[in-house]
């Protein structure tokens, strides 16, 4: 798909396929429609991450929260986005030893009570080993930095996801 | 579920009851989570009335356009969230003639081509005449006035499922 098809979508459409590039967020896929036409895939991923700029502290609070805990119970009880469902696979997350998977849980729980919203990471950027050691070491953020660190991390899972959904020859492309 | 019940909720919970009182925008019930306690069902009313104003005018179209088109095939396809089903059943858009099906579908294609965002009215304070009639009215508002009774609209939408999900004896009071 070219950026001009992508441009000629009516809102329906523009938001079925692009409603889940920011997890269960469709309202920033449906607000930046408002913005076309883009010059490119990169100008619409920049328009999405202006509109997450902007929203107060407490939006961006709102989008983490709307992301699902890594390896958790969800994984296998099919309750998942399919997005994230694959990410998570493709990471390993569904294929965790009885150790891994109870540390994970016991992190999650932890980075939870502390910052009172999930650990956000790009999945398909990362492997297990790599999603617990982070997920160890950011628990020890402040919540600020931790908020606008999960963030970027939502960026990157939304770069992901809209080049997936556009280049449809070269998904994984960067 | 009194105030205090409310104020409780861990905020996956807090998500998966509140999640939908803005049709398919769980970052605005995620987001509000932060602003807790709440004195009243009607400061947490407030708290996402604030939140919606304080959106750019892209992000309150963004929220329309998260919205279906009044009965439309998605009604009777099984594709709606459970509320908007209940509420267009209550006002009868389940039940329409041939004719009022065909006037209402004419009229949503219409209103659509001229705001780029649907038609949004809260349905269990109309039925099926009512919205008709508004309907064919309010294409002829201008934009910027139109987006915003729309998000008056959502508002009221709103209130009525806060009070359905927390007021279970009295859904319907206001």
């Amino acid at each position: 798909m070219d950026i001009s098809a992508v441009n000629a979508l009516p809102y329906e459409d523009f938001v079925n396929i692009f409603g889940n590039v920011v997890e269960k967020c469709p309202i920033i896929t449906a607000a930046v429609w408002s913005m076309r036409p883009f010059a490119s895939l990169s100008a619409l991923e920049a328009a999405i991450s202006e509109f997450i700029d902007a929203l107060p502290e407490s939006g961006k609070e709102g989008i983490l929260r709307c992301h699902p805990d890594l390896a958790s119970r969800d994984l296998h009880g099919g309750t998942l986005t399919r997005e994230s469902r694959e990410e998570q696979a493709r990471a390993g997350l569904d294929a965790l030893s009885s150790a891994e998977a109870s540390r994970m849980a016991q992190l999650n729980v932890e980075y939870k009570e502390r910052f009172k919203f999930p650990f956000v990471i790009c999945a398909r950027m990362n492997d297990k080993a790599n999603i617990l050691r982070q997920l160890s070491e950011r628990c020890g953020n402040e919540r600020a930095a931790e908020r606008a660190r999960g963030i970027e991390e939502v960026k990157k899972i939304c770069r992901l996801r809209l080049q997936g959904l556009v280049l449809t020859d070269a998904p994984n492309k960067l």
